[in-house]
């Protein structure tokens, strides 16, 4: 068989040739944009040309700090297209990790949405690396500046080349992208993406058992691209020709909402606080969303109070995903098999709240310290994986050691297994609650909770406790209205007939917000500490 | 990211483990055979284990002579999941044809259906490299045969080591099949299938824009096993957990008809001849099809007819797929694209008759004398083929420089493109007809007289002209009841609306039969000979 490398230049050539009239609806700050791929195929060479210009190199990291947006999509395939790597930054995490992370990654360039240039004028000083950055705006005045050299993205591009060819040398194995993860512990820790991996992963998404992403498809990623390459549908939807909306900057629910009525959306992606405002606003608005065959969740587990609510009060496929920005990160998907289609509608929300079994092409193994657990849906232990799209170590971090064992990536997360082979996260392996030497899974009590139907979030953590070692507390936010109307007692008595009476939370702590990290995950560390406030106050 | 090599045994331990319920139903001789994915995965093992116990090491070819059934599918996986190369036999090539294959692979072992033994029990004298055979039957005692050494499949599985483990040291770029397909002239040319090729090839299969394998397909490979790896389809139905029926040995239109029926086959893959066959069985019969969600016609150009026939009388989609032996074989299928569901019935199925677009993965060229032709719909070019699951050479045989020059794969098709990268394909480039110095395409004759409803199949080929080069003859099946009723008149008025003066046949010879290859193909070499012996009987 021929020796061709699987390239990210090519997925936009295929776009170009096969799909040139589909189109790319992006919201920047000032309009809205409508190109199509003949067009955004032009730009992206224009870019590769301009980037050659400015001294880019094979393997040189091409930074973006952005929103969801043609122009970030463009960087995505012009970085790694000629030869270069796409860095997304997470533009809400500290100005201290942002520093962190630009010189960690030595990025030469950085391409800038003009409402983060602020930020950037802050910390520039700071960056040891960056030799040239980029403004994306739609306006033609360059903001001001002590910035330099700062150029404006779309003067650039006027000058760039529109024939300029993808590099036809790539190494598939060679570094296409990378992308921080936030720690526990320490700075984030870098994951880089090799072409090889992001092809076979959009192959995955495409497959029909998991995302099935196609070219009838128009498809609005929520989850930002500067997490986890939006978990890759951007690269999967241009090769596949879908229609793509890009919601832009700071969006809120309101413009996700009339942007799923006006343009179709079909599938759209993201973390679980997203679809809990959107629900809101489907609630409250007047919307059409059937067009919406799928609306992908990942990032934490879905309660199965909004998997019901999506399903059965506004009609949209809601479907549990799971992966980590160590696996690219598509790793394992709920659909319920052919065979379980007769299952009853409660077994069938029960299989749904799991988060799947394994996508083709990775292998999974579940282990505690005896070894490997039976696949009877019942025993725990921390899922590892295995893969052409798994990383296999942290750039240039010494906790790499930590998370990457015998060819294994060790992800923290505990899982149970069916015989059906599909895992049930019950938690991470940091917040699994020891009580008198037996696991509580923090998870599943919110899971419970949530499905209260007076509560919006809760997130359960652990106290030490003399006697038991460990002891959970649950931490709640009610909807509005419930306020002051639901007691500790009323949630305690919720959970008594689901739960053994030690898994029963010693107490339940009602709070306006619970901490959540930048990309809307739990944070329990803070949430611990706070919850530590409140009773060293009390006392 | 991980070094993880594409494995086929990897997709067999995919089904062992997530599909373990899902069932193979094989027709074998004397009955037939339901076993689930554990059984299967099972039995591959037991199977590989006997592999190592006669000797067969890392590359060693593996013969079959076998019809589709579940045995060959554990041959599918068991040799190439220990390092050896599966090596699938055409039966219904010349015996000396198989005598050059298999000496010319080296086959070291061979694995023969019963009905298919008395054929090597005449020519095993003239194999020298198979050291054993192996006869797969359902019969406790072996067939007398002069043979030796000759073995039962199933003795030898029984003991087998059902915990054998798929090889751990499998390099991508290593053989993993192989495939002889015919020649014009002279010997078959044989074509190496890589692990990568085979996994990258049945991801493309699971796609939702190309066949869309998903674990609720009933699928039923019609295409033989010996052809192609029966285009891939029993490697992507295992790893994506799909229910397989394999309708065994010399099946019949109305096994094909009931199988549909019973199980409820959703997808079906086979070459025109095939689905003729099957639709007069449907229209005579009382069969229930609704099941099925896709019939995929390869091998040769669908006549509309049969197109219409199968979706508005039978009202089964029929798609229009692209490939050969050297490509594993999907290359362009044919979809609809969303914004083309608004075309008129006619534009769609003139679009249907057309192969369609590139599968995601591959590149194309097409190119005439002067080089890349405009993709206009009109302009007419030899198809080049590019891709990971593109051949890069016959396998120890000269005639590689004549279809693989400077990283392309020369198909010998004549195809047009239109602006959407829609190919159609109009000849082989060497059936074309010159006369006068223009292009005839036999193929698109063909199919206008093939859409006269008398009209059961029609080639065209040329014969020379002194005056004109060549001129095309057509060479008429009428449907049974039509003989004597319909004249070359007829069949030149029916066709005088479509084409230019210079393009209508200058006769139009009835036949009983068009000669075909072992693959349903018309065999045009052949049918020219009867064309001009008809004449020179006349003369």
């Amino acid at each position: 068989m021929m020796q061709v490398p699987l390239s990210i230049g090519s997925m936009m050539e295929h776009a170009e040739k096969f799909f040139p009239k589909k189109e790319v609806i992006s919201q920047t700050h000032d309009k809205l944009h409508r190109l199509n791929y003949a067009e955004i195929g032009q730009r992206t060479r224009r870019l590769m040309s301009i980037l050659d210009e400015l001294g880019i190199r094979n393997g040189d990291r091409v930074g973006t700090l952005a929103w969801n947006h043609h122009r970030h999509l463009e960087i995505y395939f012009a970085a790694p297209g000629m030869g270069a790597i796409l860095h997304t930054i997470n533009i809400r995490l500290s100005p201290e990790d942002i520093i962190y992370i630009i010189n960690h990654a030595e990025d030469k360039i950085l391409f800038i949405d003009e409402d983060i240039l602020p930020l950037i004028e802050h910390i520039h000083t700071h960056l040891t690396t960056v030799e040239a950055f980029v403004v994306m705006t739609d306006k033609t005045e360059l903001p001001e500046s002590t910035i330099q050299p700062l150029y404006s993205y779309e003067e650039l591009l006027s000058t760039g080349d529109p024939t300029y060819e993808f590099a036809n040398d790539i190494d598939e194995n060679q570094p296409a992208g990378m992308c921080y993860t936030s720690a526990t512990t320490g700075k984030p820790k870098g994951v880089v993406y090799s072409h090889r991996a992001i092809v076979l992963h959009s192959f995955a998404l495409g497959l029909k058992d998991t995302a099935a992403i196609s070219e009838s498809d128009v498809s609005m990623p929520v989850v930002p691209q500067f997490h986890v390459n939006a978990w890759g549908t951007p690269f999967a939807c241009t090769w596949f020709g879908s229609t793509q909306v890009m919601p832009g900057p700071r969006f809120t629910p309101k413009r996700l909402a009339e942007f799923i009525e006006r343009f179709k959306v079909t599938i759209t992606a993201g973390v679980p606080t997203i679809w809990l405002g959107l629900l809101k606003e489907l609630q409250q608005g007047d919307y059409d969303t059937s067009s919406l065959r799928a609306v992908l969740c990942g990032g934490s587990a879905a309660p199965l109070g909004l998997i019901k609510a999506f399903e059965e009060k506004l009609n949209i496929p809601f479907y549990h995903a799971y992966g980590a920005t160590e696996t690219t990160p598509l790793a394992t998907i709920s659909r319920l098999k052919s065979y379980q289609q007769g299952l009853s509608t409660e077994e069938k929300y029960e299989e749904r709240t799991r988060q799947g079994i394994l996508v083709p092409g990775l292998q999974m193994k579940v282990v505690d310290e005896k070894g490997e657990v039976e696949w009877n849906g019942k025993d725990m232990g921390e899922l590892l994986l295995r893969g052409p799209w798994i990383a296999s170590e942290y750039y240039k971090d010494e906790r790499t050691k930590d998370a990457f064992i015998d060819g294994w990536f060790h992800t923290g997360d505990v899982v149970t297994v069916d015989a059906e082979g599909t895992i049930k996260i019950v938690d991470r392996t940091k917040d699994l609650i020891k009580s008198g030497g037996e696991w509580i899974s923090s998870v599943e009590i919110e899971n419970a909770i949530m499905a209260n139907e007076a509560v919006f979030e809760a997130s359960v953590v652990a106290i030490p406790d003399e006697k038991w070692q460990e002891r959970p507390i649950a931490c709640v936010v009610l909807h509005e209205g419930f306020e002051n109307k639901v007691t500790k007692d009323d949630i305690i008595e919720f959970l008594k007939p689901q739960f053994a009476k030690f898994w029963l939370p010693d107490d339940v702590l009602f709070f306006e917000e619970i901490p959540k990290s930048s990309v809307g995950k739990f944070l329990k560390r803070e949430l611990r500490e706070q919850v530590k406030a409140r009773y060293s106050t009390q006392g």
